[in-house]
């Protein structure tokens, strides 16, 4: 079966752009072929090709069926690193297993300062379609620490951090099951001191992630990984 | 401060080989300067230079510390992907959070059957580096999947499979601390009924990594995080 994702698509019952030319000029499809659309905000569209032009492909829906939310949101806000191989991989890879947001911000010590979304949106398109998922993590651009942290609104807000004359308690310990989280990843080079102030300032709690060194990219999904375990074993 | 890795360190107290050549020509240290080898075995030399040439350097031992085991062990046996790429990045990841031994074998739906160990080696050997562990996972094409499974010795014995009848619990519910354990995950078209049948008759659990569908490469390393997740949370 053919997945497609077309994010207007309970209003349009069609799909346009890349969607509709992949369909048209590489699937080939034909009238009566049944294909899958997710709008990538929870359902699945079962249809039928009724007419498809490399522009647009106008589909009649079958049935609609609705992906039940999890009772969890993860955002994982991180430094991007210098290569942008090690970020593709984790949005491939946190998208698979599951993620609702991931912010890119900009630190001190940040290896990058710019991001270009829109190559990081395809592969998270193509990961849900792969691991069967009908929502769409929505990736976002926050700018500078110092102007997100602030903001951030999630019930349960993290760092990790490892301090020098202390162990925080690991993440799996800190974190309740069925709440909103917000994990702060720093870049290769650390959060700064006045960096971590922020974050205490604006009750993040610092966790730990495990007995080993983590790469960015590992950290983050380590920390994406773990909050799944705290909601499946209770 | 240099990292090396010499696997008979303990009895040489040298450099060979790549690393001798690695000390020598690119980071040109002299007489006098310290580094830090692990032999991979769970301890740290503290090390000063005697003397280096690019085929041995000689190194006067200062301090040795052993890094305490896990009290667990982490076996993930997976069927390699076409794309070595993903392996590569598996064994990179599952070396960084921790893993003890990565086996490859070929089952009827493996989309490769043959593999290069040398450099996946080398990718271990610089994300123990990486991660500060001084312990090296073993590497190992075990073959045919029918004449590995037998031999399977680990006191919990997992399989990754989700039956159409019936949804298997999370591994994290199936594991318990401080065992070892031997996870088997598929190839992208999935085992065959005669091989889960094999696994069921040799004592492997059936378990599931979650409510999505994941890449081989992924479920490996989901699983080898969850067997830890059982271990930080009691």
């Amino acid at each position: 079966m053919h997945l497609f994702y077309q994010p207007d698509f309970a209003q349009i019952s069609a799909l346009t752009d890349d969607e509709a030319f992949h369909a048209a000029k590489v699937l080939r499809l034909r009238e009566g072929e049944a294909v899958r659309v997710t709008d990538g905000k929870g359902s699945w569209f079962d249809a039928v090709v009724q007419k498809s032009t490399p522009k647009r492909c106008d589909l009649t829906v079958i049935q609609r069926t609705v992906q039940t939310p999890r009772s969890y949101r993860i955002e994982i806000a991180l430094a991007p690193t210098k290569n942008m191989d090690r970020i593709e991989w984790f949005v491939e890879k946190a998208t698979e297993i599951g993620i609702d947001t991931v912010s890119f911000f900009y630190t001190r010590h940040s290896e990058r300062r710019n991001m270009k979304l829109e190559r990081l949106q395809k592969i998270a398109v193509s990961a849900m379609k792969q691991s069967l998922q009908a929502f769409l993590p929505e990736l976002k651009e926050v700018g500078d620490f110092s102007n997100y942290v602030p903001g951030v609104s999630a019930a349960q807000k993290f760092i990790a951090h490892l301090p020098e004359d202390r162990t925080p308690p690991h993440l799996l310990k800190s974190a309740q099951p069925g709440q909103e989280y917000t994990v702060l990843i720093g870049p290769e080079g650390d959060f700064t001191e006045a960096e971590i102030r922020l974050t205490q300032q604006h009750g993040f709690e610092m966790a730990t992630l495990g007995n080993t060194r983590l790469r960015t990219e590992t950290a983050a999904l380590v920390a994406c990984q773990a909050l799944h375990a705290v909601n499946y074993l209770p």
